[in-house]
């Protein structure tokens, strides 16, 4: 890897200052003249058709300045009432508790809530889809689909058989039958993982502005600006370029926010009212109504030999993905395949079925589907290891897909750093050291598990531009948004292509009028997509300013070496033309004689880039209570390169906070009737940092990819192996399993007394 | 030059809805939260000391929430007390009569105007400098001028001299005498312009945000954004890179909206109050602290041949440039060559003078300083014309410049369109029509002139990006404002250089943070300079388009052609790639093939392209009260290729109007102590549509330069003529000739009375 000097630092974020001083702007702080409050009533049955619903009590209240229903969506030839996003309000069924059946939009909050309880609406409640495992059932009752021209007759006949399968799909290779009958261990276990909400700070939020000449300007709280723009043009039918959408700064995302939700309510109440409305969730309808991680139910089976060689995987995956078959959210699918993936087995036969139920629509989350498939394969592992008596990490160091292995889809493997990452744990002192006695002197018991987690590097498109500045400065200019200090990487990366500090280059933000493509910032794809944008663009701007300033200087552009000035003559350092200098020949109109110094870049990346991280945990657990503490946590994590460690350890530290949440706390409790039950964050328990140790960071750069400096995708494979390194401490810490997350201290104090969690 | 389809059709202006609806955002339209109104307290002397401040009453005053004098403004190396730009708000001096001194951000504009009646500045008056004939004089009191360490001692030996002497030039070739020596005919007069105003419908207007972070945003309605937001910087020592200028729509400028006035002290007011501020400029504040155009006075002497070959020609011109030395508006220098560039002579000397007086400083108004030449010199033409009882238009025809005769620096002229439009013109009914009889039988005075303009096609370097769009548009970002439907002409270029219709075609303004750089909307140079850059991102894009098309396609890039749904393979239509399934093939994260399709364009026109407008004027002239009517006005123009027809009509209608009340009304009319006695719409006339004729227009399309489809510049050429048609026409009506404008009733009266217009 080649030296570099500005890639590699820990450099602070460059928006502290503003987000210290509270001057960044956020989707709530957007004030513009005339600005109504917008709030939806959400249907309070979690499905049932809507017979009636009369608004009228409501649109006579002073205040109040327009009342929408799906009848005022206009009727678009993208509709699809199989899309999630496309059914931000009920039509004729409401199919979870929740969703907007009407929106107003009103002077203040207190009228608009005043005006949600005037609207009184007659609903027909159906039988409530709620359990995954019997909504697969024949006979189950369906949950509703608004019908199309185009989609009636297929619904009709698929209906009959099992109503409410959204997609089915069989992974098979080999003979599993004769590879589980060669085994001498075969474990067999089910587990569960429930809904699990992503915890932003910040809820959804937009501000949408229309105008009669028929521009519609979005200020929306989204990770990927194009595609909540294209949202909002597909749903209400406005030519894409009409609309502009602004993004606010991202108070917390973590997939949740990909596109938005609900800013075409926003758009359609600010068109219907006529004036400026701003719709921000309030904690309540996050937890309702938002798109969260998909509760599972996997079965798996393992076989082994007792040398440890995996032989034959199955497994069939029941994911419940709410009340549309189309959303944003990870599929049984992937999971399947992430559960097989990281593994060699010689036969797999893996069966995926994604259900629908009536709850709200599932989204992504920060590697979305990999805690819930990690925690099915790597506990079976922890439990085979512990059968074989077995180390469980030289376990999975001895089974690794490696480069070259065949992946489910029989490909090959590419390049990584999965051997790497995990010996790089197994020779930390997190896992050297030794283990706490299992009966600590405390009266507590102690367990360390330990957890593998894969997951690949976004591939997106990407593109940006980038410019001499009057202050000597360089412009980036770019649609996407920085979430977790991206900015301050990408402009690492522009620094040192082009050979100054990173202080030099300024990040601007631009929306999507403004903006060339930029895609989503999530999938960890920031640094893997954008990152090669941004440093073709520094490229192509290094080309040509070298090309001026070689001009100015007389010289050759080989005979030009760059600092934070400007470009100088590498053997006369005197000699030397400043950017401020080649700004202005290119700018000024008196004195210019080229034209502007200005570049673009747009790159797709070719290489795919697996990621591995791989997590220690120690916990203690008071028998008494069945309380679980989690005592240390390290993990580590192949990033190809990091481009700013500070950065790095911040993503890795903050996603063990919320895999160990996951773990030991955190699921969305629907009841039978498709309620809700802890919709707050009262109720809701994330962890705190009183709840976490000091987590540990292992930096693993090994080679592979063809993203920018070496980096890969950072993001999300931190979130995943930590669930289970957990789960699997607490294994050993109580000498039993518990298959069902989270583990409550009732689960824990019922396993340890003998009682069924069932 | 080959066909075109799109380029040359006359299509009405893209932002005609949105302004007919009230939509466009003009400044006056930025509203923020907490925003402040910003006013200044105009010095009540045109010359005099500032001894004292007293701002404490003012600051006492509930609802004020800042009160700055130049004491606020940071020491900034960049500081020119020379220049008018830096120098606004008076320091030790005030050297203009309403120059700013004070200024206050109050709640509203009543509590800002009563904290301006509270403060009291104690002046010691200094003789004001008016009249420029005196003001050049030896011995004449000084203008006062701010030092600074580095100007005093240079400032110092210089005043005793000449003291208001700013700038001096000769052009000098031939032996001029023995040139007049060898004329027939030898005219000698002295022409003066007033100061004019640019009459724009829309005050100078700034809205400024400052964050503790130190962020400035500021949306002003200018025409140079970058210009303007390096003025700002420049004057308040913030890095360029930290202020986002955003241009509003553009409510008239003509040159006055340069880079505005007024935007570091809306920007200063908004430091100071920790709020942002709106500062919009009353009329009387446009008519006595802007920056209109100047007052000259010019001697000029011009021999000539019986035969009608001009000679010699001899001037001296003196322009009033106000209080600064340095500022944006024409010099007399421009004006000497100008009168010289037009036509042959075989020898000259032209003595040019800026002189400085205590008035506000002079800035740019549409072709700056040319109707001043042109006046001069094209009175003198027809005088000669007269004299030697020559046709005026064939006078022209005769002795015009044209490609290789040498200029003023002896430099050839290029390639351009004199003889096309005069010849045009001459050939056009409205020379070719009998002219009205002298004496008609309406009781009226009638006659007919002519007169030629020249200008050029403003060469700036200038930036823009494109981009394939989801809607199957095609996107276009840049940073110049559209001035008077400049982005409609853009749009074509685009769409020709694409093969696509014009409605295929999105143009986005963009911000200085967002945008690459785009120089002025103005000098003649928008279609020529950005129409260049347009161009060339629109090629690029085809490029890259027509690439992905091909392999989509499976064909040769050869075999391709394009029409508004995409691009389809030319021997088999049905074959075909739609623009949005290329955008989508470039952006989603799922289908994307390639990288984003996104292009730039980066120009600076390398060749010269002259301009020459003509006019034929009819006036009517009420002997009894010396009124005059202009009753019919033609100008026939080379634009080159006419973009988009309407709009070059607009152009030359818009000029023919104002360039007809400088000959006939306009003058801000200063008294001896530098007060303006017309500070109102009121009192300065304007003409109206009821003062003008129906206005013909010729468009005349010749080839020269390197413009987009042979476009030459349009905006200022038709600014020159008519001012001078007008007084031509009215000499011939009237049998006697004005020598200052306007050509008031009572100048006329007292022509035709024999009474003196000293």
């Amino acid at each position: 890897m080649p030296e570099t000097h500005v890639v590699g630092q820990p450099l602070p974020r460059t928006d502290a200052e503003e987000k210290v001083r509270g001057e960044a702007i956020f989707a709530t702080d957007v004030q513009l003249p005339r600005l109504l409050v917008g709030k939806f009533l959400g249907s309070a049955h979690a499905h049932a058709e809507i017979l009636s619903i009369d608004t009228s009590q409501a649109e006579a209240l002073p205040g109040v300045r327009a009342v929408i229903t799906a009848a005022d969506i206009p009727k678009v030839d993208t509709y699809d009432p199989d899309n999630r996003n496309h059914a931000f309000m009920a039509r004729r069924f409401a199919v979870y508790a929740g969703q907007p059946v009407v929106a107003v939009a009103a002077d203040d909050l207190t009228t608009a809530g005043a005006a949600l309880e005037l609207i009184k609406v007659e609903y027909r409640p159906l039988p409530v889809v709620f359990d995954v495992r019997e909504a697969i059932l024949p006979g189950s009752p369906a949950v509703s689909r608004e019908v199309t021209a185009d989609t009636e007759s297929e619904a009709a006949t698929e209906e009959q058989e099992l109503p409410n399968l959204a997609n089915r799909h069989v992974f098979e290779h080999g003979d599993t039958d004769a590879a589980f009958a060669e085994s001498d261990v075969v474990v067999e276990r089910t587990y569960t993982v429930p809904v699990v909400h992503h915890g932003y700070i910040e809820p959804h939020a937009v501000t949408a502005h229309w105008d009669r000449a028929g521009h519609v300007t979005v200020w929306e709280c989204v990770q990927s600006p194009f595609e909540a723009r294209d949202l909002i043009a597909d749903t209400l039918g406005i030519p894409h370029t009409n609309i502009a959408l602004n993004t606010t700064e991202v108070g917390g995302a973590f997939g949740g926010k990909w596109k938005g939700i609900y800013g075409p309510l926003g758009v359609l109440l600010a068109i219907k009212a006529g004036r400026p409305v701003k719709l921000i969730l309030s904690r309540h309808e996050e937890l309702i109504s938002a798109n969260p991680a998909p509760h599972t139910v996997i079965w798996i089976k393992t076989g082994v030999k007792d040398n440890g060689t995996l032989t034959a995987l199955e497994a069939k995956v029941l994911m419940d993905v709410g009340a549309f078959p189309k959303h944003d959210g990870p599929s049984a699918i992937g999971v399947s395949a992430m559960m097989r993936n990281k593994y060699k087995f010689q036969a797999w036969r893996l069966e995926s079925q994604d259900v629908l139920t009536n709850k709200v629509a599932i989204g992504p989350y920060r590697a979305p589907g990999a805690p819930n498939a990690a925690f099915a394969i790597e506990s079976q592992l922890d439990e085979i290891a512990s059968r074989l008596g077995l180390d469980p990490l030289a376990l999975r160091l001895q089974n690794v897909v490696d480069e070259g292995d065949l992946l489910v889809g029989l490909q090959p493997q590419v390049k990584n750093g999965v051997k790497e990452t995990l010996t790089a744990l197994a020779e930390h002192p997190a896992w050297t050291d030794p283990p706490p006695p299992r009966r600590g002197d405390d009266g507590l018991l102690h367990g360390r598990g330990v957890a593998l987690g894969a997951w690949g590097s976004g591939m997106w498109p990407a593109s940006a531009s980038a410019t001499l500045e009057a202050d000597g400065k360089i412009r980036v200019i770019l649609g996407q948004v920085d979430v977790s200090g991206s900015y301050t990487s990408l402009a690492q990366i522009v620094a040192e292509t082009l050979g100054v500090s990173a202080q030099k280059i300024v990040m601007k933000k631009a929306g999507t009028d403004h903006a060339t493509y930029a895609p989503v910032s999530g999938g960890s794809g920031t640094i893997y997509s954008m990152g090669s944008a941004v440093e073709e663009a520094a490229r192509d701007l290094q080309a040509k300013f070298l090309k001026r300033a070689a001009q100015e200087l007389e010289v050759s552009e080989a005979e030009l070496e760059v600092n934070d000035e400007g470009v100088f003559v590498a053997a006369e350092p005197e000699r030397s033309c400043s950017f401020q200098r080649l700004y202005e020949l290119g700018t000024d109109i008196f004195l210019a004689k080229y034209p502007p110094v200005v570049s673009q870049g747009s790159t797709l990346p070719q290489q795919q880039a697996p990621t591995f991280a791989a997590t220690a945990a120690e916990v203690a657990v008071d028998p008494e209570t069945g309380q679980v503490t989690v005592t240390r946590l390290t993990t580590a994590q192949d990033v190809g390169k990091a481009i700013n460690p500070l950065s790095v350890d911040g993503q890795i530290q903050g996603a063990a906070a919320q895999s160990v949440g996951m773990a030991l706390w955190e699921e969305v409790m629907y009841d039978r009737e498709g309620q809700v039950g802890n919709p707050s964050l009262l109720d809701y328990h994330m962890p705190t940092a009183a709840d976490m140790p000091l987590i540990e960071t292992i930096i693993v750069e090994a080679p592979g990819g063809d993203g920018p400096y070496g980096a890969k995708g950072v993001g999300e494979p931190p979130m995943i192996p930590p669930v289970v390194a957990v789960a699997n401490a607490v294994a050993v810490a109580i000498g039993t399993r518990i298959y069902d997350l989270p583990i409550t201290p009732e689960r824990v104090w019922r396993a340890l007394n003998g009682r069924s969690n069932e």
